[in-house]
């Protein structure tokens, strides 16, 4: 049971105060006193750093000190648990080791640290017995890492499937639904704030692979492995693809992907097309969801916001009142250090969508078909899409059975080397969550 | 943090070892080491009381003590947790308030007990500071009170919307993709082992009521009140429904509702309208999934098995380890008692599809939508259907914005009265979950 005879508050610094520090703000005032009931004891801010302290925020509570030096909040003695908001990697890094160093709880958003540099953070997390607690690193304000670390914790989990970052479902959710092309949906994100003036971190997949190597560790017991995600972005589908994919039966969806197999962790970012009939395929907008696949239930699926300055600091303010409670779990939570090593691409396995771009002459799709059954690889569906005129350039659309990736490869090196295919073939892999 | 100095094994007496307890000792022989890394301590069942000694039960753990007593599993000083896995209500109960007045922690899958029963159970745990645990009593193997209690403890909850009964959403489905009427779908649910022979605790309901009755309590804390929930069955879904439904862009589930209502809740369990673009509408088959509704982090869905061995053993075993780590939530885990009156039905707010089997005759549409005209209600769609035979009966639908329950049943009663309008009504409410 918690700590039921401390009844003092539980005092929060918090080290920036933007969108999600004011929506811790915001929450504590209106529904603190449930949440003191939950934690066991009142929860406050006391203190929160900032950059510039003549920005106006709102209504701040009465009392809260505000300082534009993040140390200040980490060495108070009117401190308990520091919560980073910052961004960025060396400027929190350092706060967040002065404080554990200090055996001062952590609760950080901040995937990008954690899946770089969280290997040391969570060594002085365990050498010091203070929690550093990250539910609003990962899907926001969906509890996923609870779900994984506390509510499987009895599963062995065998894969992880995510629509972990909003910008890249937007896009597509809209590309679908409007026939927009990419480039327009995305200048449309930009103007709307879905989207960053440099969109490269999202729609590139560098955000989801920060926090897919948060999940697949906690699932798998691997090291924090952020340099050996496989990421591909957004920007290589097409509308066409996005119809393509429609008549065979998909959606496409941009998934953080790891998965146990033959000994290894597959560990990738990328398009995918999934069935229409499952779940993950019909998460629209800004929406996150993660599948996991596991031994005993399975599969189970989370879904909800993933970003948003309230709904993160929904995340925020669990860790704290599990910290409150007693209850945070140590460390990463996932099993002991496993020997599982995460596999190259070439050995990740998956279904192809394939779409060429062919001259309309006789024997193309023969010549096509021939290197994927010479490959051994099972051909689900392959149409030829209609020509605009005699002669011209046409579509032609494949979708195979898993297959190993370096077979996949080979044969699509194979099918460049045809004069009847133009230069750029679009592959995008296929996949089952349920 | 947990009590990490305390590595003794924490010994578990099951009552009860049918498929979800022999469910807990499989996942034990193949997770153990894992599970017992994340308790902090290993679990081990040490204890089973069953009906009879002699059934074969397949390979049981060397050193299990099984007896046909579950009182002396409760008392036994080599047991620290009883899970209770026996289903009913009166006997378990016995065995529930022993354990808890020896200060024994309880984990139970007993719904229907729980439901009942649980206010004086849960008063009785927190008298003797024992936890009394039940995520497998509601949605099987998906982490939902966790969810609820935990991860979204900084909201105040708004909404609870449910697929929380397996065999209607798989009876439902099969209506839906196989246009299978009810009666025969069901006699084949019972065929395959998903629905039992006397179905009417599922099908009419009941079962989801006893869910819903714990998560409205968690989420809005109120009392117990599983005699104040309006309960409707899923017979009264016709195939018809599901194909005019369909034809109006939604899918018919059946759903466990709990919502905050003017100061209210509304409490009800019925076949519901939802559009095709929500996740709720794309769960099928046996599968569980509910949508909370919140005002910081919201919508929030989970899905997955909502019944099966291994699976409820995944949420019974969960809850052991939230004790291993001294990380129970007390009690019910909601807000304090709040002053929410539970609504009659009357005062429950939803959108209603209609169908009405009327004659051919003139003036007949002109009536029933002048009836909802002067009870103010909005017309979204009204579609007089194909007919059969010159002169021969017609289906009219009606699908209308939200409108209090009284006034639609007064609309429905002067429908009724109309000379052209058969005896039958059928109406299913229409509702937004996201």
């Amino acid at each position: 049971m918690s700590d039921q005879t401390n009844n003092a508050p539980l005092r929060v610094g918090l080290l920036g105060l933007g969108t999600v520090g004011q929506g811790v703000l915001s929450i504590l005032a209106r529904n603190g006193a449930s949440i003191a009931e939950r934690a066991g004891r009142p929860i406050t801010v006391t203190m929160a750093a900032v950059r510039d302290t003549a920005k106006s925020r709102g209504d701040l509570p009465e009392g809260l000190d505000i300082t534009t030096d993040p140390m200040a909040v980490v060495n108070s003695d009117s401190v308990d648990v520091v919560v980073e908001l910052m961004g960025g990697i060396e400027t929190p890094e350092q706060f967040v080791r002065a404080a554990l160093q200090a055996g001062k709880p952590v609760v950080t958003a901040n995937k990008a640290l954690l899946a770089l540099r969280g290997e040391a953070l969570f060594d002085l997390a365990r050498q010091h017995n203070a929690p550093l607690a990250f539910e609003a690193a990962v899907a926001g304000g969906i509890p996923l890492i609870k779900a994984l670390r506390e509510g499987l914790a009895a599963n062995v989990v065998s894969s992880i499937a995510g629509i972990i970052n909003g910008t890249c479902n937007y896009i597509l959710t809209q590309m679908d639904e409007a026939g927009t092309p990419f480039a327009d949906v995305l200048a449309e994100a930009q103007r709307l704030g879905y989207a960053e003036a440099d969109p490269s971190f999202d729609i590139d997949g560098i955000d989801a692979a920060h926090k897919l190597t948060l999940l697949a560790s906690i699932a798998f017991g691997i090291p924090l492995s952020f340099d050996k995600v496989h990421c591909e972005g957004v920007g290589l589908v097409s509308v066409d693809d996005i119809r393509y994919a429609a008549e065979l039966g998909y959606r496409i969806k941009h998934l953080g992907i790891a998965r146990l197999n033959n000994g290894g962790v597959e560990l990738r970012v990328h398009p995918t097309l999934l069935p229409k009939s499952e779940l993950l395929a019909n998460v629209n907008g800004v929406l996150n969801a993660t599948v996991f696949g596991a031994d005993a239930a399975s599969p189970t699926g989370y879904f909800g916001p993933g970003a948003g300055g309230e709904a993160t600091a929904s995340a925020v303010l669990a860790d704290v009142v599990d910290i409150a409670r007693g209850a945070s779990m140590p460390g990463l939570g996932g099993p002991a250090a496993s020997d599982l090593a995460v596999l190259p691409i070439e050995d990740a396995v998956s279904g192809h969508y394939l779409r060429l771009r062919v001259a309309d002459v006789p024997g193309v799709l023969t010549a096509i078909s021939g290197i994927l059954a010479q490959a051994q690889i099972s051909i689900e569906a392959i149409n030829q899409k209609e020509i605009a005129n005699p002669g011209s350039d046409t579509n032609v659309v494949i979708l195979t059975a898993p297959v190993q990736e370096r077979t996949m490869r080979a044969a699509v090196e194979q099918m460049m080397a045809l004069d009847s295919v133009r230069p750029g073939i679009t592959r995008i892999r296929v996949e089952h969550t349920q």
